[in-house]
């Protein structure tokens, strides 16, 4: 069966939120171009409530950037009005399309077929939109699909940002048992399978069956955890089988390490084999859920945050047509454009990189930056990790670490004593001695959906290697976490 | 009686929607500073999930800004990582706060200080809060405060996306009739006062009374209209004794003129009289609502789009700490911040234009690129009406001008036979014959927020004289418009 427009709209129309409906949008300018040519004369445009770019108080730019993370060569890149052609100031700095610059559209779609992170089904069914940021756009997919009816299912513990949108939409949050094993991370499937098979007779009877998985697959947020390929395929099964969206948020994704060797802590692959962008794509990167999609029920949420730099508050969505005529008018009457500015900085310096501005050149350049940034994280959290299992607590076992794949964090289980105390004092205890002794972690109860169906998980701290300024500090700050527990616990 | 927290609470809570009851903000990290201190060692964040600085591909950047609108002479403003020490791209790269950067808050806030746009009451109760355009602003407000029994004011033809956002809430709006009178422009407060009146007996009468005013005071889009301060002056007490908020929605406020001088079409005061900031302040800028505002009822919406670019997405409102509260959370989880390297170039931007960085100064030295702006816009607006008064369509009584005194918009009504055919058919029409003649201008009727409602206030175009490239186009633009209305209606 090959899709069409008109299928996804049928197909999807029961996934959208009785908001959207109440979202009509006048557009009050013309759309279509002009059919005006007369030899020797310009069409004029007495429309649009632009500037003109002579108002603008920049001239021209330049930006610095660097060759590899941490390094200090630096190559200038100059930005004018008119230059690049592509993509110049007289455009970026104007009121644009809501979609976003097309070169920058051009070069996110190249980006993410190289890498296959798309769906399977026909390539002019689906688009890359433009955005300013994951986290706003995941507000609008709640604010077009959920309401009051709806159910989202979500990982027990997660983004909470999230989580109060969704509930501002009036729909209910189910939460989703994780399994921490390092051979089985992330979603737990037999719990996930039972709670749809048995919905009607399970906790959640009095609800909808749901219409939404909001997942972060790959080192999640706060707990690390990336889901094996296995996984996803069984709940992609699943998606299909009980009809639900899923919606992926993959801000750390390229943000992949090989596994920690205990033998050799400070193993390295990214060094030690030369890895290329082949390997780095075929064996390093996870195989994402709109690679596997042929439905249209994958929509997914990339960033620059984590890539590039959080103050550019750019990202993009890959989603079906359907959706995305949605989103796209959502942006128009709210958001209006991603930031021109931001969208100029990120092309023109991705741009940079490469020796030629031939698309695969550029897009390799990109993968050899993101690559250098995957190997400075994997060496932050080998010393994390190699730091926490050499330290005093986890000699004495007071507590226990998830070894991350992916991403920013490490969760450390603290082995409280429950009958001390609620769980939830001690950790707050805890935290205090920490502030004694210098450093500062997140409260993983803080993170929980439902603290009640969690209550085996709030007994951890969520550590982030991606702030310290180098490995010392990493050491450091492990050191004084292990002397707090150690003088809370012992 | 002087305001409190706790009376703008009790006062305002009326005027929060249901659906703002449902935005509960978790917030997963701890917001007081660390008490650690321990002699040469430093407190460790392992909490955010912030890259380090060393992982963004920019490590300095330059500037080069205009020393006036159209001018070739630049000033070159270095920024680093570290410098301006005030706000460094450090900090504009990261994650950051929601409100904005406190050094561009103090500098918004004391700029619209110095121009008075400022409530009467207690500096302590009211805010900059710093978002990305007042298009998502004012998204946002109705989000904050309107749902299915609220009604919202507003003038009959205005900025439309507002209106598929205040109808998205499911909000109800209701037109107020313009006047378009020379000597009497925008709302028509005979009209506005007896609706308010007798709103029981009246047109929408099944409607509540309304707890909004949504108004652009000055250079209206798409009227050009502006209101007196007398004209404000009745609205503000009909606000007081009908107990509704103001929206003050002003992107056009500071591109203010004097008024055409039918004798001298070019004369132009800014040039003419060699204008102070003091006297632009005093006699050109109009009194704004938020400056008569005693009891925290109006929500004033700046933004840098007209005066500095669209591309920046960068704006302000200032309003009372209760709706302040409201607006942040949401922009917590949401957009999350306003984009930093936005923040960061109007910020570097403007403090470049100033010899010292003695805030006084930079708040003069923007003032007079604002007055050169406004400068440029009088010369265009003079060109504009003189030759919309010199051409055949008007010498001919085929149209009539409104001439505005701030803003972009001139609004063209064409005399059109309604016995002919529609109104609305005959501008159809009328603008395929202006796109053969080579020029476009925006329909009235589709900013009309009710039709029937306007039905004499659909035969008009919008045009703006702030896009051409020089006096020269904007002349032959209206020859092109003039041209096809003749040729149409003669
Ligand atoms: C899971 C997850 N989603 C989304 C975001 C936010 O992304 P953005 O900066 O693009 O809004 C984050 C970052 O904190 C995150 O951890
Ligand atoms: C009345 C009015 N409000 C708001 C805006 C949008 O402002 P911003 O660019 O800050 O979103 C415009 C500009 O088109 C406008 O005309």
């Amino acid at each position: 069966m090959t899709l069409t427009n008109q299928e996804l709209r049928d197909r999807f129309a029961p996934f959208i939120s009785r908001r959207d409906a109440d979202r009509h949008i006048n557009i009050f300018w013309e759309t279509q171009p002009s059919a005006f040519s007369e030899p020797g004369k310009q069409f004029i445009e007495l429309s649009g409530g632009m500037p003109h770019t002579s108002f603008f108080p920049i001239e021209s730019m330049s930006v610095n950037i660097l060759t590899a993370p941490g390094s200090t060569d630096t190559i200038n890149v100059p930005i004018t009005h008119e230059t690049p052609s592509s993509l110049a100031l007289k455009h970026t700095l104007q009121y644009a399309l809501s979609e976003g610059f097309q070169p920058l559209i051009d070069f996110v779609r190249a980006f993410v077929t190289r890498l296959g992170n798309v769906p399977q089904y026909d390539p002019s069914l689906w688009q890359c939109l433009i955005a300013n940021g994951s986290c706003d756009s995941l507000f609008k997919i709640f604010q077009t699909c959920t309401d009051e009816r709806s159910v989202v299912l979500v990982e027990e513990l997660t983004f909470v940002p999230v989580i109060s949108n969704i509930l501002a939409t009036g729909a209910k949050v189910v939460p989703l048992k994780l399994s921490m094993r390092d051979d089985d991370q992330g979603i737990d499937t037999t719990y996930m399978e039972d709670l749809l098979a048995n919905w009607e007779t399970g906790p959640y009877a009095a609800y909808d069956r749901p219409k939404f998985l909001y997942t972060i697959p790959t080192g999640q947020n706060p707990t690390g955890l990336t889901q094996s390929v296995d996984k996803r395929r069984k709940i992609y099964a699943l998606a299909q089988k009980y009809d639900f969206v899923i919606l992926e948020d993959d801000p750390y994704g390229y943000l992949k390490f090989p596994k920690f060797n205990h033998e050799k802590p400070m193993e390295n692959p990214y060094i030690s084999t030369e890895m290329t962008t082949e390997q780095y794509a075929r064996d390093v990167l996870m195989t994402s859920y709109i690679s596997m999609d042929t439905d249209g029920r994958v929509i997914r949420f990339e960033t620059f945050s984590k890539i590039f730099a959080p103050g550019m508050r750019l990202s993009f969505v890959i989603l079906n047509n359907f959706f995305y005529e949605k989103l796209l008018k959502f942006q128009e009457i709210t958001t209006r454009q991603p930031t021109g500015i931001s969208q100029q900085i990120v092309y023109s310096t991705i741009h940079a990189m490469a020796p030629t501005k031939n698309t695969d050149d550029v897009i390799e350049a990109w993968l050899h930056w993101i690559m250098k940034l995957a190997c400075s994280y994997t060496d932050r959290r080998n010393v994390m990790l190699d730091a926490l299992y050499n330290s005093e607590a986890y000699k004495r076992g007071l507590y226990s670490v998830v070894e991350p794949s992916a991403g920013m964090f490490i969760i450390v289980n603290v082995n409280v004593d429950e009958k001390r105390a609620p769980v939830i004092q001690q950790m707050d205890e805890l935290i205090r001695v920490m502030d004694k002794h210098g450093v500062r972690a997140i409260l993983g109860y803080k993170m929980a959906v439902d603290r009640e169906f969690s209550k085996d998980h709030l007994n951890f701290f969520r550590l982030t290697y991606a702030y310290a300024d180098n490995h010392e500090q990493l050491r450091e700050a492990v050191t004084r976490l292990s002397d707090s527990v150690v003088e809370y616990l012992a």
